[in-house]
């Protein structure tokens, strides 16, 4: 293009913009937040006890007790993360905070006891953060002092040359942060390949070293061709390494958000000591609500089947997003984004512009994830992601929303190439 | 009594004794637990939300946010302990876990921050425990590597010459643990004047302490004449002291023992630190089961006829225990023991012979808590008191349990008088 076809251009998409910020809207996609329609789907739930609180073993669930949850539940739990029973902890209606409790006990106290706490040593403990990422697992490292090494996560999964070398030449890296299937913003599924290398880390690392496994979207497919992810603690047990792992997951995004069932699973070994902070942390996890998760969703066909129906909301809201950057940006080489089978993002890279890109949306009236979310320390060293949550706001919202996006996409490009070419 | 009356007496405690092992009797008096019949009252729980999931400021329960709980529950939770609303939070289904969390902070980050945390001098923190008292409180400091202190509680609360003393001696005290309403085991409440002293105390201790004010028990009398606890925030908001104070309370043992809604009161300025911690640790509690117990218990008017409701299964429980306790060793002058006007136990002082006594029961069928379990490191210096927890069985076992214990209590002190005097 001429100067004057990008000025002319420029012109153009200005215009367009300053309509956008007249027409007042007020348009959201930062949540990675089920829709109410999707929590419909669960209002079944209150009630279904009809006043029979016992558990299939007879548990009273009202009552104390049951420091690692229902045994129903842990078989359902142990299906889900591909661990054993014996291999699983419920918690709370909160993954994150087992992985908080978790990540506390191995920093503080040791994954495996004496001796093997992240904090012992006179070099402060670093964990390897996969990019773009999940801020809350930032937020973890940073609350305990732990450092964070960013590593860009590729197609297949993290990059573990760069991840084996670091962790051979650093003894003070004592883990790494996966969100191993539609991960969280890119929607990756890390490659079997890949899997088994991250099973293997340990044998570099130490036995202090710790994948904190957060497969938060294990079962949310949109649709039955996706690649199946790999067993972690399956690889891990053919190497020996199964002290390494630590898996979480939820019914969050299943069932209610805010009040689902939470789950941790890991070897007998870790589990050991991990029990030990629970018993003074907690007398056990609400029972209640998970004999009412276990009527409503009894076994995994059961879970498949809800899911499907989350997929049929989620799916024409991911289409749309979809549609929209392809037929207004697709082509033109100004940005990348992927295409997730299932989870709750777009990631979406426009390197140096990404800033720029969400700092504009907000005065058109869309609100985007800040961009550097997904990196440590807010820091995107390329200025490039923005996280796209289509999920919360209704197709209706998302059309306009990602209308004024593109546009901001694109007005953030040419007055950029305007500046350079100047 | 003569020698000759006294080996008879022995005989003859004995035999019954035989008895009672022969007869192969499986009680139990460990448990602080509510029974089934009062777990009954709140079975209306599940289903009373037919489906509609919004809270009275419109939020969606269902739904991810609100760290610190809804605010009508916060209204609720702030009349129970005495603080105002946005002193509140709300926690999940254990006030146990709030504490853990709030030790844990003010162990490792301060309950001031930066410069106040308890673990930053080179002197081991200390924290006094009100003896006897609450075994999960000493697991707590025993997990954080906290130093306990042992001071004897009085009739009126904790012996407060003893403890002004102490932290004026000794600028490691960092706090100090309270039940001060129907005290866990002793059934005390504290007394004004003692109330308004520990409201003083980080006059005294400085800015970093804290005390741990677990009114477990608040709203659990038995009968209308049960003397009011004074208010421990107002007394500290009078001296300064208010960011001295942490309130816990739960609902556990108003609706269900392990699905109810705990939470923590402190001055906005703690919470403020405080939830610094709690945006790492989790996303927000579970608000459906907080609109759940909103919709039983509105206000505390239903909370005050809730629990006349279970004063009426629970008061003869304990009319039982203390009958037989006066019938068999009232006036002996072998043991004494605490008559509470509400909460879940009683505490029996049997100096020298708690240990033998819990052992004999033991042989006998009758199960009681390990004596030691209310001193901190299970060390009772005067190996005296047995915890006797009458609310979980029913009446139709209390009555031989007891009939056993104090048996056994009896045979311990003739045995006992029989090696002395040889």
């Amino acid at each position: 293009m001429t100067r004057e076809q990008l000025t002319a251009l420029e012109q153009e998409l200005s215009t367009k913009f300053e309509q956008y910020k007249k027409a007042g809207l007020n348009l959201d996609l930062t949540r990675g937040k089920p829709a109410g329609q999707q929590l419909d789907l669960s209002n079944g739930l209150d009630g279904l006890l009809q006043g029979n609180y016992k558990s299939g073993d007879g548990t009273d669930t009202r009552n104390y007790g049951g420091l690692d949850g229902l045994p129903e539940m842990k078989a359902l739990a142990g299906q889900m993360m591909g661990v054993k029973p014996a291999e699983v902890v419920i918690g709370g209606n909160s993954s994150l905070t087992l992985m908080y409790q978790f990540m506390m006990h191995a920093h503080f106290w040791g994954p495996l006891g004496k001796g093997s706490a992240w904090n012992e040593g006179s070099v402060r403990p670093k964990f390897i953060c996969n990019v773009p990422g999940y801020d809350r697992h930032f937020t973890i490292c940073e609350d305990l002092g732990i450092e964070m090494i960013s590593v860009e996560l590729k197609d297949d999964g993290p990059d573990m040359d760069a991840i084996e070398k670091l962790v051979r030449n650093d003894p003070s890296i004592k883990g790494m942060w996966c969100v191993p299937k539609h991960s969280n913003p890119t929607g990756h599924i890390y490659s079997d390949a890949v899997v088994e290398r991250i099973a293997k880390l340990a044998k570099i690392a130490g036995s202090a070293f710790v994948v904190m496994w957060d497969n938060a979207y294990a079962v949310h497919d949109f649709g039955d061709n996706v690649p199946e992810l790999a067993n972690l603690m399956e690889h891990a047990r053919k190497n020996g390494t199964e002290n390494s792992i630590v898996i979480t997951a939820s019914t969050s995004k299943i069932t209610f958000a805010g009040a689902g069932i939470s789950f941790l699973g890991a070897s007998e070994e870790i589990l050991k000591h991990f029990k030990k902070r629970l018993t003074a942390i907690t007398i056990g996890p609400d029972k209640v609500n998970q004999l009412r998760h276990l009527r409503m969703i009894k076994d995994m066909n059961d879970v498949t089947a809800l899911m499907k129906q989350h997929a049929a909301i989620l799916k024409p809201k991911f289409e749309m997003v979809l549609k929209i950057l392809e037929q207004e940006l697709g082509g033109k080489g100004i940005a990348t984004w992927t295409i997730p089978t299932g989870g709750y993002f777009v990631s979406f890279d426009i390197p140096g512009l990404a800033k720029e890109v969400v700092k504009l949306s907000a005065e058109a009236g869309v609100k985007l994830t800040p961009a550097g979310s997904t990196y440590p320390y807010m820091k995107d060293p390329q200025d490039k992601n923005i996280r796209i949550a289509p999920s919360f706001p209704s197709l209706k919202e998302i059309e306009p929303a990602m209308n004024v996006f593109v546009t901001c996409v694109q007005l953030a490009h040419v007055r950029n190439l305007l500046v350079k070419n100047q």
